[in-house]
Parts: structure tokens; sequence; C-alpha cells
């Protein structure tokens, strides 16, 4: 087949040919005199699109899920209460990954569609008089439903119950592409990986940890050693790491954060926002619905779109990919089959999501779903040539 | 500002990752003891794009103008006549180029949007009894315009008429995407570039020479050496060239045909004329007409769209570069500010077609041109999500 | 400063335009329906160069380190004995992990420039009548010395005293360039990294794990999810992941394992000896000595040479670094300021060691070392021009 | 076979990965809006590289030929005389080359390894006192032969003997590595390439073209269209081209100037001259010598080495090539089979001149030739050692 295959899943993004340039070097000694030159500013620079000044940020050979196990291994001990929700498949792995490691888990289910209960969260909070709760998880974006929650909130809930439990976030697919405050909202761990606003290939991890998280070694707690956070914090510290790292996504990382200050975060969420908003109006137009079940969980980096009764979501997706050359991505456990997802995070224009607009209406008309042609696409000219930057910068 | 830039230019192409790896390589010597075993399948492979086997391709660095300058030089003295017609920016400076060097040109001003006029061709060469005309040009397809023009009918002229002049044939923006036949058709030189079907970079004239051209060396010809047809032909027996040449682009020029014959000439042709019909549906759509006056003269590798009166295609086109990165054909000379154009050739499939209609509307919504936004769009996925190769194929 | 850097530590290693051209793709999809058709044979591949059929290889992101971790994690108990021994940095930090994971590590401290003591873990497993000694470990070759290991003969010590424990090899510098055969070594454990024997970019643990490790959960065993193997394996059984794999340098893989098939193991191995002889005649010829103490531990990977008492082997290394770009392998922990380091392993050729050899001359001319310029070359040059890969092969 | 090619040939060079990302772009529009704001200061800065303020510098897709050609077609006319001198394959060319475009040469023949005969030429100058010499043609490096001419010296007879003629400089293999100076030297066309000094692929002329020569256009002059330097001027002066130029290789060209300023002139020069001086005290130690004749002709950016009797050079270069992989340049024409060249400029350092040194070595360890294996690189790590960049530049 001719021609570009196109990238809309929710990670991994397209990727910018500063980074693929970055990342074309000969491989390096990572024992070198000036490699410290190198990783020190790079880490430094990371805090900032974590938005924290106290705390540090770690970067794995490894990808989210590897990041969860480092939060949980660093700070936790066997038997330890968690308390987490769960209303997706990314929300649901991390609960799954807590039992695995001997924790006891308060996992409230909801309605997939929409996140993370603060209002329960802060009830359970207050009712934990003893403290038993260790920490507390909250997924910011949850890919599989396209839902944002409210971080924010939930610390608002620990702060209000006095409560002293650690607060986890999954930010994987938000970090950098949706408002994250890790100082502000006293966030302790916090979770991203490479392949989405960090505009990078797979095969990191990158944790934020605040200073509460990193003294935090609770007695008889798990083992560790490749996750380590004081073994990195102390290599870290004169600009090597405890094992080899991964060099090369190094050096594309250092062009990730160039561009990422060079636009400026503000404007990378405005944009992301003013970009989430035009395929909103697309799937209003199709006469479709997202899996989002009210506005205010809608996500800026990815839409999972629910076809109509009768029809089946993966053969838009099939359809998309073997005969359109465009990847979309697929519904996951209890929706799978239900909806389909447009990615719009990291690297994209207009012209990318209206190409991702016009490949699935080409799927959605082959497979017979009823809509008429165009309109999707439409609806987001229309917004996006009323709109601009700024605007979308005030609305948000 | 984020995101990849669209490139829906009449060439430079977009350039598959088969080909950017395949001129990713260290530079390398021209002159070494293994560097025919690649010159020699390349230059025979080359040959099956030109459609012949009796015929040879030189491959220059240089431009299509390259190409045009080495007809002329290798073949004609000052003071021939060549017959040649006027239409569109690109067959103006061909016939600007001969009298430049010094021939006698009988240039047809014909209206722009149509194209070679093969009957008058044919009266003219009726009419010219002493066979002063050497030389007979023809613009396959003037990417200024949008016209493709009939080159079988001009060898018919030739042959209806017994004249033995040489036929030329400007195959910039066609060979390799549209039909075209040197062995079938009588076609002496062709000249081509690289960054056209060929899905390269630009800096390639590729040039098929017959028998006959090859042979022809009139007395008092004019002088050449670093387009010498004949100094090629003696060094590419051996595999070599007889200087320098653009090792890395052969290097690329080597996939770019290896994807070729994978996808084989044929589908090619139907591929292009699918995804051109896919944009004429859109401007049919949008209210709007091409330059081309006649669908008889419609290319399937550039649509010259004709903006309303009181518009100017200019703005059309800064609009798409500067607010939506979005590269659109400029109208060159005298469709200056009434035309905006959209390559639509080489590596190209669905969605980068609807990228480019997108992103056209867009633009047009932009600067007020009337019109729904998403009918373009929507057209061009009703049409090909009802169409398919096949049947695209059999509709050629 | 002008001209490549040269790089000649023991891994990263330098990496062939094959695999930086197979790696420069765009990002795609791990849940793309057409994965498994990529991964599935790359992991049955990947078997050969660990030459194991009844076993299975599991790819991490990661390092080494994270490899080592894998092992302990998945088949290990706190409290379990492991046997080992250290004789470098390298085996020594692999007893540290088992500390840190709760094991009672039975370490057998030996001479720097010693390897595995066979004889010494015989008697040990032979006194073990309880079978308290749940693993065995085996550093093949020690990169911080340039020390290889008798593996076979640990197989055979297990055997001949018939004890069941697990056997594990780390062998991140040796599989892939020095003979290495999990099957016939009833190896169950194999450690290796991306970036020595496959040539590619650091990112990955390559784990070869045997049927009885994969099968062996200890009562009480550690926790883990990110290096579990048996999610891994199920997964990898329908060619995908338990969570987003790092996909890129998948890709280099593949190419990394085409190149090492189309030599040939058997070639892989020779060359790596006949190179390595090379780099040993000249550090011979300097009337310099290896760290290795005697021949049969000599390393064919990487080589530790021993500066003279009275100079600093880090003046050699800063200079080369600093003033003639190239990287040497500097001495770690004991060996420090001792020792300086050439790496000879990977994509490797005769004169890229003749550049080492010159570099080093010229680094150790620089700071005063007392020997002749150009006899360690020219020491170099005399045994590669006698010899060639056929007799490499028959000295093996 | 494993490992890197060494490429030691005059050219093409090595090049810098800096450069390769340059060219790392997607295809682009030459007739875009900011074009202008790329080629404008791209054109200005290369005058830096020829030192002329006064002048202007053309780059037409092409080679050296093509720039050779350019000289002759844009400023003479058939019958006119040029003085030119044959000492190599390539100052035979130029001269053949004007042959073919019906000038009149007078050719003086030298000794292969001596260069241009000011004094001979200045004879010439001072008899022509009707000015029938028209041009005068000077090779400043012939890379056949590794000689370097006096430029300055010519112009010096011009002067003295006020003779008008235009003054054309073959400085494909010196300009950007040997001193050139056209503002100071009087130097009307000087022609370059992109794969020498420049450190790119093959594919462009790069002319710098005086006030003198760009008005100068004789009556009856030669006919020319594609390599014309006023429709070259006229649009270069909006920052675009006379037809399509290669963009590619423009974008790895700012970035070749970007490393050539950064560097310094002045410190390339250096540098050449001491890795040069290098190469020829191994060839000393070998006992072997320079095709050059005298020290005053030797070429700092190529030796053409002399073999004993009795021994074909080809035999060096072939094994080099097949068994070593590493290109050494053959001798061409005259020298066939009794000289190997060594290529030492663009992107270069010590260590890649020692390793040239070694593979060469070997190669002639290999066929038998009578030296003792070491001694050259031995040599040349003592020249490195005991001299530095600075010492280089004072010894200028």
């Amino acid at each position: 087949m001719s021609g570009f295959k196109g990238l809309a899943v929710p990670g991994p993004t397209n990727m910018p040919f500063e980074i693929r340039r970055a990342m074309d070097v000969a491989l390096e000694d990572h024992r070198a005199p000036d490699f410290p030159d190198f990783i020190k500013p790079l880490l430094a620079d990371l805090k900032k699109v974590f938005q924290t000044e106290t705390g540090q940020v770690f970067v794995f050979p490894g990808s989210g899920t590897g990041g969860w196990e480092s939060a949980i291994a660093n700070t936790l001990a066997p038997g330890d209460t968690v308390l987490a929700s769960i209303f997706g498949q990314f929300s649901y792995l991390w609960v799954d990954m807590c039992r695995k490691f001997g924790l006891n888990v308060d996992a409230i289910e909801c309605e997939w569609g929409t996140g993370v209960p603060a209002d329960l969260y802060e009830q359970k909070l207050a009712a934990d008089k003893e403290h038993k709760i260790k920490a507390v998880l909250v997924t910011q974006n949850e890919t599989a439903t396209g839902v944002t929650s409210d971080v924010k909130a939930v610390r608002e809930a620990l702060d209000r119950t006095g409560h002293p439990a650690l607060l986890f976030v999954d930010g994987v697919s938000s970090i950098g592409s949706i408002d994250f405050r890790q100082d502000e909202w006293g966030v302790d761990v916090a979770v991203s990986g490479s392949q989405k606003g960090f505009m990078l290939p797979t095969g990191l991890a990158i944790v934020g940890v605040s200073r509460k998280a990193l003294a935090h070694r609770p007695e008889g707690g798990l083992p560790r050693c490749f996750f380590d956070y004081q073994d990195m914090a102390k290599t870290n510290a004169d600009g090597f790491f405890p094992y080899t790292p991964a060099t090369t996504l190094l050096r594309g990382l250092r062009a990730s954060l160039d561009m990422i200050f060079d636009e400026g975060l503000e404007n990378i969420f405005a944009r992301h926002h003013r970009l989430a908003e035009g395929v909103r109006r697309a799937v209003d137009a199709w006469g479709m619905s997202l899996c989002a079940k009210e506005a205010k969980w809608n996500s800026d980096t990815v839409s999972a779109i629910v076809v109509p009764e009768g029809y089946n979501a993966n053969d838009v997706i099939q359809t998309a990919y073997h005969k359109y050359d465009l990847s979309l991505g697929a519904g996951l456990s209890k929706v799978a089959g239900k909806v389909f997802r447009i990615g719009h995070l990291g690297y994209l224009n207009e012209i990318m999501v209206l190409q991702a607009l016009g490949g699935a209406e080409l799927a959605m008309r082959d497979v017979g779903l009823p809509f008429t042609p165009g309109v999707g696409v439409g609806a987001a000219v229309e917004y996006y040539a009323a709109t601009g930057q700024a605007e979308a910068l005030a609305a948000q």
C-alpha cells in the first residue's frame, strides 16, 4: 500500500522530526566524563513539566506499568491499605497490580465513563480514623474511556480530612498534555511514560516523586532494586544512573523538553483542548456520543466514541487499519466492540485531526454506520476556523 | 507550531520511510570495485518505468530543467526548427529555453486549461514538406494548470504525416504516476525528475532516450559535456558515470524502483486516477471548477482549482501555509491568484488526500470562500468508500 | 572538534546502519492487528541466539540489571540461599541485589582477574545435602576485568552432585558474542541486554528462561509484576505484551537478528576471538599485561589492560576521550585507576580494532607511558594479516 | 561482513551526524513563502567560505564537472583561447571539456607530481600582447596526484603582465579544506562540490563567481540555460532558484556551514595540515614516497603514495576494500597501478587517520609490500602526540 499510515491512537503518539533527529546518534558511553553535563539539566528540566520544584523526576527504562510498580514498591509494605477506584481498563490494572504486591485495596467500582469519585474518597478517608490507608490512587486520565478526573479535588479531600496518605497519580496520558501540578496538588508519585505527551518512542517510565514519598520507607517494605528511588536519587545527583540508562531515548527526551518549553505548557494545554473540542464537535455532528458520561469527564487527549447499537466498533477499527492505513484505538475489556477511540495528544495540529476524522468517516461509511459523510469534518472545520489558540487558552 | 506539515503540492511529493532509510547511508566511493553491481541493475530497472526496452535511461544530477536542456543540446543544432505549444508555465519555459539555445520555435499558443493540440500539430507537420521541423515538444502533464495531454495522438500525427522529427516529452509530473509508454509511443527523449512519481528528494534529472535520439548527432550541433548522452552511455555500460554521481539519491532511487515494482505500474496509475477523482468530486461539491477546461484534460497528478471571482487564491494558500501548516501549490504566471493547486501524486493514500481537502476547507473557510464546510471531504469519502482499487483499474 | 568519536567500551557497542535504519520508523500501535505477525517470529528467532529450543526468551524494557532482578523475583523466596562468586564489579552487584531481596547469599570472594571457581562450587553443592541452595549464579563474562568463566563446568558440578538448584547466568556481555548454549548447559535463566552482542541501543533486558524456571514458583515467593515471566509468557503467546513494549527497539532487534543469522553464530564467535587476539598481541607488544590472570580467563569481548606502576589509567582514558575523541572503558571499583578497558564486541572489524589500538597508543604516548609507538598496532596488523576467519574458526 | 566501512578516498568524505540529521527532513515546497528566509542567509554565508565579499556563490544540482562547464559556458565564446596546464587526471579533463566547447586551449603538459607552472604561465601571458587568452585555468588541488598549486602566484603573473584574462580555479578538493581566497587572489570563477570540504553527499556544484565574470557576456558566447549565472543571480536575489533546487542537500549545506564557522576556517586549514603531515610521516616511515615531487606540492587533502617497483598498487586497494572494508583511492590514468591514495579531508580527526593508516598497513602487509608493520602508524602517533592544533596553526 502507498502513503503514510495515520496514527490516531492515544499513544504512542506521532513523533516530531526534531525528536527523530535527536535520537539519530551514535551509541555512547554512559560513563563518559561529560555525560553528567547532559543528564543534570535534563532531569532538572523534567521537573518543570511535572510542575514541581520540591520533588524529583526519575527516568527508568520501562513503561507506565513500571512506573506504577515503582510507586508501590518504594513506599508500601505488604498488607498496607490503598484507596482506589476502577472505571476503565487502566485504573483496573493498577488495582490488580496492588493486589499482586499483597496490598489491601479498597477499590470503588464506578461506572465506565465516569472518573474518580472524590466525594466517596473523602468519605472513606474521613472514616479511616486509624490512617490504615497508606496511599490514594488517582488515574488522572483513563485512556480506555476518555475520561479525565479531578486530581485537585482528591488533594482537597485529603486536606479536609487531614489524612496523611500518599497521593499517587497515573498521569501516563495526561502529563505534558493536560494540566498537572505536582507541587500545588501535593502529588507524591506521578507516573508518566515516554510515548504520550513527551512524543517519544515507548521505552521510558518517567516518575515524579515528592520529598515525602522519597523519604517514606516503611518497616518491612516491599523489596526493589531496578525501580529503587534512592539508588536512582543517589547516582542522579552526580549525573549518572545506577545501571545502564536508555541513552538514545534520553537524547530524544532532551529534544522533547526543548519543544515543550518552546511552545509553553499553557499553550500546549490550550492546543489540546481546542483540538479535542473539534473532535467532540465531529462526534456530535455524526449523531454519536462519547463514552464519557458528562462534559466534565471529557478528556482532552483521547475520545472514546460509542457506535450505535447493532454495530461493532471493531469493524470500524479493522476497516480503518487494513483498508485505509489508519490506526484507531480499540475498546478494551468492558467496552470492547462498543467504542473506538481517537487519540488526540502529543505532536498534533488541525490537519492531523482532520485526517483522523476523515479516515474515521471513511471507515464508518465503509461499514455502513448511519451518518452523512463530511458532517464530522465539517463541524471540526467550522470550529477550528472560528476559534484560535488565544480563544482556546481563554476558554480553558 | 506543533504537528506535521502537510505537503500537497505537485512535487516534491511525500517521501516514504523506505526511501528515507535507503538514503541513510555512509557516503561511498563511486569508483569502488562493486559500484557497478549496484548501478547496472538500477539503470536496467529504470527502463521498465519508462516502458522502454530499446532505449536507455540516463540519470543526471540536476532537475527537470536539466533534462529539457539535455534533449536540446544532444540532438539539435542552432537554427533548427522545433514545433511546440504553450498552455501553462512549464510548457512556456521549455519553449523559452529552446529560444535561448538559438532554435527556431514554432510555438502554438493555446488557452490555459487545454493541452497539446494534436490536430494543429498534424497540420503543421503535414505542411512541413522539407522536414525543417527537427523536434516536436509535448508537455504530457502541465503542472501549472493540471492538464494532461495525449502523447499518443502526437505520435499518430507524426506517423500519419510520415514526419521524421524527434518527439520530446516533458513527463516530469507524469512518468511513474500516469501511463507513459516510451517505446509504444515512439518517444525519443522523455524527461522526468526525482521528486514526483519517483518520490525522491529533488536533485536528479531522469531522462529516457531512444536509440534514434542517441544516434542523432547533427553537424554543427550544440556543444555539451555535463549532459552528454554519449559520455553517459559509454561509462554507464561499465556501471560507472563520467563524473561524480549523486550516490545518495541513487540509493534512494533503488528503493523507489523496488516500491514501484512491488505495487505495479498499472496499480499505481489506477491509484492515482482514483485519488484524483476524489479531489475532483470535492471541487465539484464546493461549487468550484478546475482550471482544466474539459474532463479529457483532467490530470491525475495535480488539480488546479479556480477560486470564485472576487477572491484571491493566494489568500487560501497563505492561510493554509502559515496558519494550518499545509503547503498548497500556487497559481503561476497567468493564473496567479486565480487558482490554488492540490498535488495528488507519488506516495499517497486516501487519508492523505482527505487531509489535504480538510486543510483546504479550513483555509477556504478562514478566508471566507462560499461553501459548506465538510461537503468536499464528504464527497471524497463517498467516492472512496464506494469504489475500490479494482474498480478504478477497470474504469481507467 | 571534527571527526567521528571512537567507541571502544565494552558496551554500548557500535551500531550498524542496518539497525539504525530499522529503527527509523514512525511510532506504531502495539495493539495493531498485525503486530503479532512481527512479534511471534521475533521471539522465536531470539531462542536461536540463546541456543535454546525448550526455553523461552523474554524481552523487557530495561537493562541487564532488570534482567538480574527478573531471575530473582520470579523464582526465589526471601531467605532462600544462592551460591555465587565475586571477582569484579558486575559479579559483585548481582550478589548485592540478591541481598537486597532478602536472599541468603553464599558469595565466594575470588581474586579479580580470575573467574567462577567451578571446583569450589562443586564442593559447596556436594556439601549442601539439604538442597538449601536454590540457585547458582555465574557471571559468564565479567565486564569489569575482561574475564570469561566456564558455564559448562558449573553445569557439570551441578550434575555430578545431583543438585537441583537453578542455574542463573549473567551473559550480558557474552551472549551473541561468545558461545553460550542455554539448553546444552542447562541454564535456567540467562540474562542479556540490547547494547552488547545485539548491537542495539540500551533499553532492553533480554532474558532466556528454561521450562524449569518458568514453572518454578515457590511458596511465599517474591512479588513482581513488571518483570513477571508468566504474564509475559501468556501475552507473548498471542504476539502481544502485558504492557507497552519498546517497539522501536524491537524493530531494531529484528534487524539485529537478521544480521546475526546472516553472519552465523559460529562465525561471530570466531570473529570475536580473532579480533580479541589481535588486541592481546598489541598489549603484549606494549610490554603490558591483562587484568585476566591466565589465558584461560581471557575474554573475547573486552580486555582490561593494566598500566605500569606509577601511572594512572584514568589519565589515558581522559586523554583519549577529551583530546582524541576515543571512549575507552574505565577501571571500576578495586581496579579503578589501574586498568583501562578496550571493548571489542558487537559490530566490529579489523580496522575498527586498529583505530582503537592506535587511539590508545596516542593517549598512552601523550601521558608518557613507556612503549614504542606503533608496536601494538603493528603486532595486531601482523596477526590479522597472518590469520583469516577460517583459521580463527579452527583455533577456537 | 561486520563493522563500519572505512572511507579514506579524497571525496566523498565522511559525513558528520550533524549533516545527516539536517538532511533528515520531510520534502518541502521550494516555492513556500518562507523559503527565502532559509536561502538568503545560506548564500550569504557561502561567500565566507570562498573568502569573497564582492562575488557571489551559486549552487547548482550537479558536480564539479558541472561547475567547470558553468565557468566556460557563461563567459567564453567558441574559438576563445584559454591557458591551462595538465599534470593529473582532473586538470586533463577540464582541458578536454574546453576543447569539446570549441575553445582553443594552450595546455602546458607538466610532469605528474608537479603543479601549475606559474612562471611559464607568466611567459605565455606576457607574450600574449593581443590578449587572445580569455581565461587562465588553475587546478588548485589535483586530486589524482595529491598536488597543490599556488593560485596566488598565477594571480601575480596576471597582475605583473597586466593581462585581463579571467582566472578560473578548480577548488573542488581544496575549498573549505585548504586556504582559498577568492577576492584577495582575484579569482573569477572558483569551482567546488558538495562532497569534499563541505562534508555533504555528492550532488551539488558550488561555484564562486566574481563581479567581473558575472558581467562578462561575450558576443556570440556559448549557449546555456541550466548553468546560467544570470538566471541564478536574478532568482537568488529573491531567495529562490530558476528551477527546482536540491533542497535536501541545501538543508545539509546549512549544517555544514554552521560546523565550518563553528570550527573556524583557520582552524580547519591547520587541522588539515596537521593530519596530512601525520600521513606523510607514515609514508616516510614505510620507506615509500609521495607522487608529489617536492614538499611544496604536497597536498593537505590527499596523499598519492607510490608503491615500490614490482608491486601493483591496485592489489593494495583491492585487498583493503574486499578484505578489510577500507576504501582507498586508486591511481588514475598515467599513475594507475603505481599509486594508491589516502584522502584526508573533511570531517576527520587523528583516530580516523590512524584507522586509514592501520588499514593500509594491513593491506600492504597482506600483499607483501616490504615494511615493518606498525612503523607508519607509530610515526603518525609520535607526530600527533608531539604536536597540537596550536603548533599546526603556527607552522602553516
